[in-house]
């Protein structure tokens, strides 16, 4: 569900046609909807309204900061990963009561960053760093809130690189170990172990996989209960799918109904951590298509947007739906050809889209590149000294610049040059 | 070959110890030896200097402005691919006739800038982008200095994001049709079309695939010489291997002595583009380790540099050598480990190498990440909104700053808050 229709032959965003904001701000341009973001949240909000559950979303989706202040109005907390993100949230005033910060390598100034700002939790992802956070509390005289991150050592069947809850990876503490590092919360004087947290992964569309979670989890506190260890927040994390291509992810009430039944008996504040569910698909990558390159077997179109913009297929062999911004209603442009869309960069992994069946596409021509809001921006980079691109948000008629292009300066503004 | 090396217990970089750098710059840090690369570029130099060769530079590879800054002041050329890049090569106040512009999506912006600037020639990827260039030149009343990028089908054997020149990738063009554009190049009333670009792939380490390139191209040249088509300059493009780990590549000298025997008779002047070769060896990543986190199997070093820094690992599955800053000379710290070096992002593919073989590595420990200078911080990005990292240029016993790390108000510096 999106706010990227076709009016007529023209695709708009909300109700803006696409083709204005490519004239008015250049391409590419990464082109927002409010409103579809704001009820993606809303959608989890609502599936979890009957327990008490604070939705944080996950700012290493994308982090602009005006996506985070409309989340916030909307009332979402913020799942953070490092000192910039939490910067990035303190920035548009978000309450530090409604933060957890995860991740395996927070550093000693990150933390005492964190403790100063007077956030909920850390997600504590190995022994050492339980050790840090209670040696900073001491220092700051703070009782430091943490949970514990367990692997539940289950699969989330998605992409190699983005499943986090088996037991090889690098990710979370294994259940016996916690379970005793729960039993012996006490020895740590400056720590508050009050949660569970738990992620298995991102772009999971079943619910299989968090039913099987859930349910070693429930059993995991009932277990610690019995030992009198009280716990107050169960955190699930994110990973809720999303429809990319032909997926047919559950929907958030599906997840909800999956999940709530292993878990209202246990009496714990609820936490979430979506990220890609809320803004994944509330983005598209405008871009013009600079050349037609007539090939053998299918033609190229070479547009001014690359891998350094939009990295995902590049990196996750992820596929992006690619739709023309303006469709012509000549009946000879209406025939489908078979391109490849492929970036400016000099790599062979720079595409958006390979086999492509497009109506006639002509050089100038704006394509969309959907389902590009999560991990877009946000891993974008300057590689092949490209600036990185301008990011616009539309909220019903109205359309917001909310992140300028970069210059030629920008590139090198930090740079010096040895005499 | 590299000045990275042990005195004593202590890693150096030239004649700087790397624990000081770190301790002045702070971690993670790119820490590059200015006579490594000045003597790589030197090793092509002489191996070709019988010839009249233009030594391009590819800036991709890294593009630094005091790394190209010190490179011109040996001479060499640059091989741009994108404005930014030539806005870089002009910063440092490089000679517009000894750049060469590649790449398949020049925009028409990018082309009156190059065209402007007056470099050399552009190296031409598809016959929409000789008439767009044709175009530029009639509007700007010049004539435009070009070469043919032509695709010799030749498997260069390397990573599949990598390869350039087989017949699928959006590179070139095939060489039937370009033989019919030189022979048609007088239609192009604004174009000299005075070069032959060829360009097969990156880090190859034989001299096998550039025999069978330059004996390809040579025949095609004589082909089109005996048709009464002269051309300037041939273009044999970068791609050298260099020791990651255990390849045994080519020298300069191997190179050259493969290469000359086919073209010497041509009597061209001879273009080179090496990149990777000239710099990759001259930077390490110097990294602080966060965490050691025990595991079952093995442990994991957690380090303060992650993917957004150093992305080939979590790419190209690229093996970087990883060895420890100082060497402790306890013999019960020299026993060795197996450990994973990982990053602290929240993906599985963020890792900087597996399944290491290292003596103990504590917690503060820092570790030198090797062969980072290609492609290590010009593809890197703000990735969990991490600061990117610092740059210093280590020149004998001196060492200077040549990128500031970038803070948090850089994070957020071109976004706004919609009120």
């Amino acid at each position: 569900m999106d706010y990227f229709n076709y009016k007529g032959d023209v695709l708009y965003a909300e109700d803006v046609p696409v083709s204005k904001l490519a004239e008015k701000y250049g391409t590419p341009l990464y082109v927002y909807s409010q409103r579809t973001f704001v009820e993606h949240f809303c959608k989890i909000k609502n599936a979890f309204s009957d327990m008490e559950t604070l939705i944080c979303y996950s700012v290493k989706a994308n982090s602009n900061l005006s996506v985070l202040n409309e989340l916030k109005k909307e009332g979402a907390g913020f799942d953070i990963v490092s000192g910039g993100e939490l910067y990035r949230a303190l920035k548009v005033g978000a309450d530090p009561k409604k933060i957890v910060y995860a991740g395996v390598g927070k550093t000693a100034e990150e933390i005492n960053y964190a403790l100063e700002a007077g956030i909920l939790m850390f997600n504590v992802e190995s022994v050492n760093e339980l050790k840090a956070l209670d040696k900073a509390g001491k220092k700051m005289n703070k009782i430091v809130g943490v949970a514990l991150r367990i692997n539940p050592d289950v699969d989330a069947h998605t992409h190699p690189h983005i499943t986090t809850g088996t037991k090889e990876t690098k990710f979370g503490i294994d259940m016996g170990h916690a379970y005793q590092l729960y039993r012996s919360a006490h020895t740590y004087k400056n720590l508050h172990i009050k949660g569970l947290h738990v992620h298995i992964g991102s772009q999971i569309t079943s619910t299989y996989p968090y039913i099987e979670t859930v349910k070693k989890v429930s059993q995991f506190i009932k277990d610690l209960q019995k030992e009198g260890v009280e716990l107050e927040y169960l955190n699930l994390g994110g990973g809720f799918g999303i429809i990319y291509n032909e997926e047919k992810p559950s929907t958030a009430d599906t997840f909800a109904l999956a999940i709530k039944p292993y878990v209202t008996g246990l009496k714990l504040k609820l936490i979430l951590e979506p990220g890609r569910f809320i803004i994944g698909n509330a983005a598209i990558l405008v871009t013009k298509v600079i050349y037609n390159k007539k090939g053998n077997k299918k033609d190229f179109l070479i547009t001014d947007a690359g891998m350094n913009d939009l990295i995902r297929p590049a990196m996750y062999e992820a596929y992006h739906k690619i739709i023309p911004v303006e469709v012509s209603n000549k009946k000879e442009d209406k025939e489908l050809g078979y391109y490849d869309v492929v970036g400016p960069i000099c790599e062979s992994s720079d595409f958006l889209g390979k086999d492509r069946h497009l109506p006639l596409v002509k050089e100038g021509d704006l394509l969309a590149v959907r389902g590009a809001g999560a991990y877009g921006f946000s891993m974008s980079s300057n590689y092949n000294s490209r600036k990185r691109m301008a990011e616009v948000m539309v909220k019903g008629k109205d359309d917001f610049l909310i992140r300028e292009r970069e210059t030629f300066e920008d590139l090198v503004d930090k740079e010096k040059i040895i005499k």
